[in-house]
This record gives structure tokens, C-alpha cells and sequence, in this order.
């Protein structure tokens, strides 16, 4: 039996309506008890969730960020309390104005609608997802990686189970098919659905990019950099370039290559001081090469090669180029990044603010990690991803970026001369 | 000999780098003299228009979009002048946070770097583009309709020469040849290309929506309602309609069809009371046709098809459709609307609510005509178009939607926990 998409993705549009009129208390009251049904469900997901590492061998990297234990589910069920904590973004009046005959302009917040998310292997997406398109006001449509189908089922089973009992349309949390077709049906659905975010690697990114007519916002792909300049901090340098590599090696924020200015080559060996007890390879070029040699561990050095630059490792692996000159720096950057985040570390103000002038990044650093790059860090509650791309949102994207405005005009009889 | 694209597009992104650092002075004396020039070369510019208009027949309602007269390139001048006045939209903080440990983020708008923007023969959107773009920071790339091929390149060819004399890469300014290929390798150009905004029919828009790969923000296809309510008033609608559907016709906020409520139909002839004077011809339901008949000119007077509805006239015809109940007629906007302007005229303060809320469009109105619907009108200054997107920008959109924005953290070694 086929899929009527359009007839389902209709349904979402139809329930996202009904969103727009509920009180926060509902909201909130939907939210705190699906992380109190999530708490009881908890031994259920836990079942569906072996159905799907059943599949998996225990040594695929797939598999830890598949395994949902009584932690990890209570971690879900509080991360859904806490959105229900968070200011809700609609409704709030950005801009006001009067024209001289009288007509009232405002300009308010207002929900996108239907917002689709496309991820990959994280259940705890699902539930994340939701909470933060429902308090924004959102239907949302999720379509999930095929490897935890059945613990998203068991998780939106109990989603839409709780909207029912509060009286709410549950077709506001629809979750797909893990199909090809799916995704391929919702990246066209351009009357039904108002936004797609896709979440996950640069290849599911890259596929919606090409394939999508719904507006899209790209997220998460993050090859990152650390300038440190001629006249960079050779005493902050070492816990930096460490932090940003390996507080955890698997997120978009963290550092991919280290580029180095030529006439403070010699410090690289002070620079790399914390990584080698964490093992992390480094893939040098020739002269980072030469001075890292006798300093770092051999078995942890590799010559670089084409495929060292524009690489996002997501693993205890860093490149490091030498440049001759900030522009060289300024180069490579422009060249290889994803627009997400950037760093220099230099004690030289008209460096430092050309570095934060020029590169184009959603998040630039001065004397700083990259590893800041985050929603909570930045003060704006939960996010659902990380903006590479311009339109809209860049960097961490909250509840206010779930959120567009609408014009609302008043007036009494007034006509335009 | 073919044009290698990648190249050009290249120029124009580094042409857009050296904009950011200009002074709000450089960029307003390159405007200024922008405006100058463009006066002084009338007689070029028209002798180019003149091979362009040579083209069509003064009967082709593209001949008066396409013609340059010595007033009209006063206006453009004086609108570039406009532009200069206006505030400058990049380097604005939008929000500053200090975290505990002493991290400053600002979150500062910037330009997108190149916008691209596709129009059709309207040569004054050469020079009105260029004018925002310019002040907004950002490069751009013209694809104009090879109607105005002539036209277009003498106002380019001025702002080059104005460009360079002030020495500001010229690149910043580039018009692409007319060709369906220039359109169809700009709208693909993903690593050079930050922003395309199509300008024109819905059919132009459309084209954009298929092929880009670079983001798009959709603009101008306006397919408006007047709903008039069970508690409409008949002594301010007829104003209102009038001035919706004649002050200007050609315009995207021009009315495309009226609404009544069943139980007003009587009211029909007073609302449509000034339209047989501007001979507008009304497409009516059954209903609506009973009701106009012996009150409006039967000449005027037609009977709607499928095709009345969901249609943007662009000429003195308007739709009429008589409608059971409110919820008919958000129905009915829901279905046909393109989310541009949408009104409704009532004196019930609930109906009017709903209406506001429920109806999803860029600028809503009550007791008011969707012609409001404008940047200068709504305080915005210059508008480069109307947006009937959700993502970014929505309505009018003029400098500040020209720019996205940045983050910038400064530390001094803080790591993150």
C-alpha cells in the first residue's frame, strides 16, 4: 500500500493551525507530561530500543548514540521539562508604528507552521524536536534514520498519545516512515510545509541542499579553525587548541585544523603540549612536520595530504598547516570552512580585528575555543542546531528562530493617496 | 566563446570582501556621484534604451516598463540619492553577553557578501539594486531580461566607471548576459553566490524556486483578499476596495478578490460602487452575479470560472466569491492565498482577531486596503521587494533585511568545562 504524503503532510498543516491559539499553561502542561510518560514508559522504549540495537554490532559507532538506558531516557524527559521553563518566542510585538493617518503597524512573532526535521541514528532527537517546535508553536514533522525506527516509534507513540489526552490535534508530532521516499516527498511538499532542518552529517545536509524546494536551514556541518598568529599567546595557546579539539571530539564545534604562523613554527610543540596524552593524531605539514618531530609522539604524527584541509574528523585527528601571513590564514579559511566557527589567538588588535572582520563564520573567536559554539552558552535556552548558512539564523538556533513575524495593520477606513 | 562563470563569480566575491570595510562616507560619495553620473549621461542612456525599445511594439505593455525618458532617469537618480541618505544597516549589536567567566559575545549584523538578484524588463531595478546592495555592504550580480539588454548595460557600464574612479572594485557591481544560462549558473553558484531575490512574474519566481541551490528569498507574486464580514462596514468598504484594487494595478498588493459574507450580499452594489467608473470587470459567482446584476454594467459584470480564483489580474479584473461563514473564507485565503496581503472588513473585534491570527500571510490587515503594503509606507525606507517567504524576511524588505549577522567572542584563554 503506497502513502497518500499529501494527505498526511495536510493533516500537519491542519494541526499546526490549531497550535497558534493554545495558552502557554497548555503548552507547558503537554510537555511536562510527556517527560513524566516518557519517565514511566520507560521500560517499553527501552524494549523498542533493543529491537533496534539488535540490529547494530555492538562496535559500530552508531551503536552508543542508539542505546537508550533509564539515564538517558530520564536525560530526554528533563531536556523536555526544561523547554517547558524556557520563554515562549510567539506573540511578542518586534516593531510598532503609527502613520500619521491613524493605520497601527505591528509587527509581531509568529510560528513557521510545519517545521520538518531529517536526522539520522538519535531518538533522543525526537522527543527534543518536538518540545522545542511545540513550544514555539510548530507542528512538526520528523523523519528519522532507519537504524532507531523502532525507538522513535515508541517514543512518539507516547507523544502523541499525551497530545490526544490534553485534547490537542496529535498529528502536530508526525513522525515518517525511514524511508527514502519519505524524505524525498518532504523535501517537496512545498504547500504543506513551511521549513526543513535537516540534522546530521555533511552528506545528509548536502542531500537536502540539493534535493529540497521547502525552504531549508543547513545545520551542523562545522570544519573549524584556530589561527594562532605571529603574534599570538603562546601561555593561553596550548589549553585552547585542546579544548577545542578534544572536550569532545564528535561535535560540530570542535577544531579540524590548527594553522600556524611560520615565524612562530617553533612553538608547535608548546601549542600540541596537551594532545598528545589524549591521542590525538596530528596530520602536519612539512615544516609543522619538522617541528613537531622529537616533540610529539611519532606513532600520533602523519604528513598531511589534500584530504587533510577542509575535513571535519569528528575524531581525535587534527590537521596543522603552516602560513606565512595572516592573509594566508584568511586563504585557507575561506577555502576550507563550513561558515561555523573560527578562532584566533593573538595578542595583536588590528590582527585580531581583521581575523573578526573578514572571516566568514557564524561564530568568530578571539584569544577562545570554538567549543563555546552552543545554544546554552550563548543564552538562548535549548537549540535545535547550528546554523552554517546565512538566511534567517546563523549559529545556535533557539526558540526565537523558530519563530518568523507578520505584519498586522489597523486602521478604520484609511485609503492609501 | 564560452563564459567561465566560476571565474566571474569569484571577482564578484572578492569585490564583495573589500566592501566591508568601507566608511559610511566612501559608500554614500559613490552613490552621490552614482546619481550625478547617471544625470549627465541621459542622452547615452536613452540612445541604449532607444535599441531596446526598437525591439517591441509601443502596443506590448512591456514598452512603458521599458522606457527611459530624461524624467525617469531623474527619478532613478534621486533614488540612488535616497538610498545614500538612509542608515546604514552592518555593524549593529544586535544583543551583548558577558558569561561568568568573562567571555564578551556580540551578536552584529553583517552583509551577506553577494546577492544575486534575477528581474525582468524593468532597466530602474539595474540601479536600485546595485544602490541597496551597495549600502548594505554587499556585492551584486544582475541578471536583468534580454528586453532591457541595452539599457541595463550603459547604467552598469556608469556605475563601474564610478566604482573604479573611487576605487572600489568594480566587480561589486556585475550584470550577467541575458541568457537563460547566466540565470541558470548563478542560481547554482553555492560557494560564491550568498543570496538570490528574483524579481518579477510568478512564473520568473517560480523558475528560481525549482533550479536555485543557493538560498532564495521569494518575492513579489501577490494574489490578495478582501474579505468583507457579516459585520463589515459598507460606509468605509467601498474606499477600501477601491483603493486595493485601482491605485495601482500592476502592483503585487493590488486586490485579486473580494469575499462577502452571505447574509451582505445585498451590499455588493454599494461595495463595488466605485469600480464601474475605473471599469474594472468583475468576475462574480452566482450569488455575487445576481446580486451586481442591474446594478453594475453588464459589460463589466462576467460569470467566475475555476480560473477566477488563485489568480493575480495585474489589470482592472477582480474576483468576487459570496461565502457562508467566516470559516469559508479563511478556507478560501488558506487555499488561493500567496501570503502577501490579505484583508478584512469587520467591526467585530472576534472575527477580526481570528482573522489576524489565523490567516497566514506577510501583512494582514482590518478596516484597512492591502495597498499600505510597502517599505516606504511601513517606515522601512528603499525596499528591494516584498517577501512572501516565512524565512528571514517577510513583507517588505529594504536595508536591515539585507544584512544577516555574526557572532564575535572575545576571551583570553577561558576553556569551556
Amino acid at each position: 500500500m503506497t502513502m497518500d504524503y499529501e494527505v498526511l503532510f495536510n493533516q500537519v498543516k491542519k494541526a499546526s493551525k490549531s497550535l497558534v491559539g493554545l495558552t502557554d499553561e497548555r503548552i507547558d502542561a503537554v510537555l511536562e507530561r510527556t517527560a513524566d510518560r516518557l519517565e514511566a514508559a520507560c521500560a517499553d522504549i527501552m524494549a523498542a530500543n533493543r529491537r533496534d540495537l539488535e540490529k547494530l554490532s555492538p562496535d559500530d559507532p552508531r551503536y552508543d548514540r542508539l542505546l537508550l538506558d533509564e539515564a538517558r531516557i530520564s536525560a530526554i524527559a528533563e531536556d523536555t521539562r526544561n523547554v517547558a521553563a524556557l520563554d515562549a518566542p510567539s506573540g511578542k510585538v518586534l516593531a510598532r508604528r503609527s502613520l500619521r493617518n491613524g493605520l497601527v503597524l505591528e509587527k509581531i512573532t509568529v510560528p513557521f507552521g510545519v517545521i520538518g526535521v531529517i536526522y539520522e541514528a538519535r531518538p533522543n532527537v525526537t522527543c527534543d524536536v518536538f518540545a522545542l517546535c511545540l513550544k514555539s508553536r510548530n507542528a512538526c514533522v520528523l523523519k528519522g534514520g532507519s537504524d532507531a525506527e523502532h525507538s522513535n516509534s515508541a517514543i512518539i507513540k507516547i507523544i502523541r498519545e499525551v497530545l490526544q489526552e490534553q485534547g490537542i490535534n496529535p498529528s502536530a508530532a508526525t513522525l515518517l516512515p525511514s524511508s527514502r521516499e519519505a524524505a524525498s516527498e518532504l523535501l517537496r511538499a512545498v504547500e504543506q510545509v513551511d521549513l526543513i532542518i535537516p540534522r546530521g552529517s555533511a552528506r545528509l545536509i548536502r542531500y537536502v541542499r540539493e534535493n529540497a524546494k521547502v525552504p531549508v536551514i543547513e545545520t551542523g556541518a562545522g570544519i573549524c579553525h584556530i589561527y594562532f598568529d605571529e603574534f599570538g599567546d603562546e601561555k593561553i595557546a596550548p589549553r585552547i587548541i585542546d579544548n577545542a579539539k578534544t572536550r569532545r571530539v564528535s561535535v560540530c564545534n570542535a577544531l579540524d585544523c590548527l594553522l600556524v604562523h611560520a615565524k612562530r613554527i617553533g612553538d608547535l610543540p608548546i601549542l600540541c603540549g596537551l594532545l598528545a596524552d589524549k591521542n590525538v593524531t596530528i596530520h602536519a605539514d612539512d615544516r609543522a612536520y619538522a617541528a613537531l618531530e622529537g616533540h610529539y609522539p611519532v606513532r600520533l604524527l602523519k604528513h598531511s595530504t589534500r584530504e587533510s584541509y577542509g575535513t571535519e574528523f569528528l575524531s581525535y585527528q587534527m590537521a596543522v598547516r603552516t602560513v606565512d601571513s595572516l592573509d594566508e590564514a584568511l586563504e585557507h579559511i575561506d577555502r576550507y570552512s563550513s561558515k561555523h566557527s573560527e578562532a584566533i589567538i593573538s595578542d595583536n588588535r588590528e590582527n585580531a580585528e581583521r581575523f573578526v572582520q573578514e572571516v566568514d563564520a557564524a561564530c568568530v573567536y578571539v584569544n577562545a575555543p570554538t567549543s563555546f559554539t552552543d545554544g546554552a552558552q550563548f543564552g538562548l535556552g535549548a537549540e535545535i542546531g547550528i546554523s552554517t548558512q546565512k538566511l534567517h539564523a546563523r549559529g545556535p538556533m533557539a526558540l526565537a528562530e523558530l519563530n518568523t513575524y507578520k505584519w498586522v495593520i489597523r486602521g478604520h477606513g484609511q485609503i492609501r493617496e
